[in-house]
């Protein structure tokens, strides 16, 4: 595995190309910094309208950033030279909603009836965070963020059903405007948070016990934030139990060609 | 005809109710204060993936306010209450890409098969503008906004492709600024605009001969500033020439229940 600190400052291409001949295969959180990174999910291009129209309707938790043609593994607007099938980390195979393999390179499972959508990720946002001064504390004890699944569900759309799947960071109750102020600017990476302070409001009985991710520590003086999460397109295809996905495995996400300030455009 | 001065204040749904009463059959500038409208374009469902595509991927011209089911035609995000069918006061009606009507109601041309997108409008920023100081030529003079067809491609999305049209407001050079700042707020109604300045670099040979609307009037001191349009939709219409398609005749919008405001956020 080639060396991270390598791969902290490279571009978006350098770290694609690392992922492709597999001298790096771990998580992607602080790489090719100031691109933008991306979840991915494929269905079957039978399943397509219904995802894509489960997107739009629920523009929160799933921003999109590029859709596919069908058959075609290359995100032509997202990063044109590219390839879904072997340039992210890792990934998870999906038949009927249940997990079936977690693979490295995705060419021996994908279809020519794929469509790829690559939807937009809190790393771009946790970047603007760190830079108006707020410190992430599942980025300094090096844990994953806690997530949760609400009681709040998604728009519904054609077979896509599921529940809402929000992220919480701790912020320090000076910071909360803030940090509202500057995630809202991306729109591209799930905008402001969807619920500030009562976990109970979301249907979230106990926040010490994520549904996905580490269990946070929240100290003294900090409000739970809540933002929506990428993590919804995974608990829609558990719900919705399509024939076959293909997504990114948690963390290992895609690096676009796109920079984080892009999503912020309108 | 009700008077418009009723209108100018009423709500979303007291002026959908005079469209579709017929005691109000004109534009809808102007009416509604506050409330959003929306371009409409109505097609087949074995169109709709590829529409909704090309919206996803034109969302500068196409911000999706909703998408309703086939079948459906109450826009059950936008305005629950309201039927589409009737609730504008003109419809245009297309053949294979040709107008073949213009009606007040478009019940008896409505097919179960159609799927109906609602996106967002010019008028959304433009009362932002006004709020910021910045008049408007074509409101002052009564007269429509001058639109061109670009010589920019939309990007194709199945049989859907058309050039970008834009729309140009002249601003004072001392306000272009503001302006950039105030409509790019506004991601559900085209943004910030798409160039400003040099209409050669759009393709735009000559500013007095629009494709649609009315001859523009550019006073010394002002430049000319475009921004996406909504009329791509029919523009795209022309060019695709899909089996069927039902939009809302230009000037003569859905009124929505969201709040322009609500088209600000993310």
């Amino acid at each position: 595995m080639i060396d991270v600190s390598s791969l902290a400052h490279a571009d978006a291409a350098t770290v694609r190309e690392a992922a492709r001949t597999r001298r790096w295969t771990g998580p992607t959180a602080g790489l090719a910094g100031g691109f933008a990174q991306a979840n991915l999910i494929a269905v079957p291009r039978v399943r397509a309208y219904d995802f894509l129209l489960f997107a739009v309707r629920n523009p929160k938790p799933l921003p999109l950033l590029d859709v596919t043609d069908a058959g075609d593994a290359v995100p032509r607007r997202a990063a044109p030279t590219a390839d879904l099938r072997t340039d992210l980390p890792r990934y998870w195979v999906f038949e009927r909603g249940r997990r079936v393999a977690e693979v490295e390179d995705a060419t021996p499972y994908w279809r020519d009836d794929l469509v790829a959508f690559l939807t937009g990720c809190s790393f771009t946002f946790e970047w603007a965070l760190l830079a108006a001064g707020i410190s992430l504390r599942h980025v300094e004890c090096g844990t994953n963020v806690a997530m949760y699944r609400t009681a709040h569900p998604c728009a519904e759309a054609g077979v896509f059903r599921g529940p809402l799947v929000v992220s919480m960071r701790p912020i320090p109750q000076a910071l909360v405007s803030v940090a509202v102020q500057t995630s809202g600017r991306y729109w591209g990476a799930h905008g402001a948070p969807v619920h500030i302070g009562d976990p109970a409001a979301l249907g979230i009985a106990d926040l010490s016990r994520p549904d996905y991710g580490d269990p946070p520590v929240i100290a003294p003086g900090e409000t739970p934030v809540f933002w929506a999460c990428g993590v919804t397109a995974q608990a829609a295809v558990a719900a919705t139990a399509p024939d076959y996905a293909i997504t990114h495995a948690p963390g290992h996400m895609f690096i676009t060609d796109m920079r984080d300030a892009t999503l912020a455009l309108t």
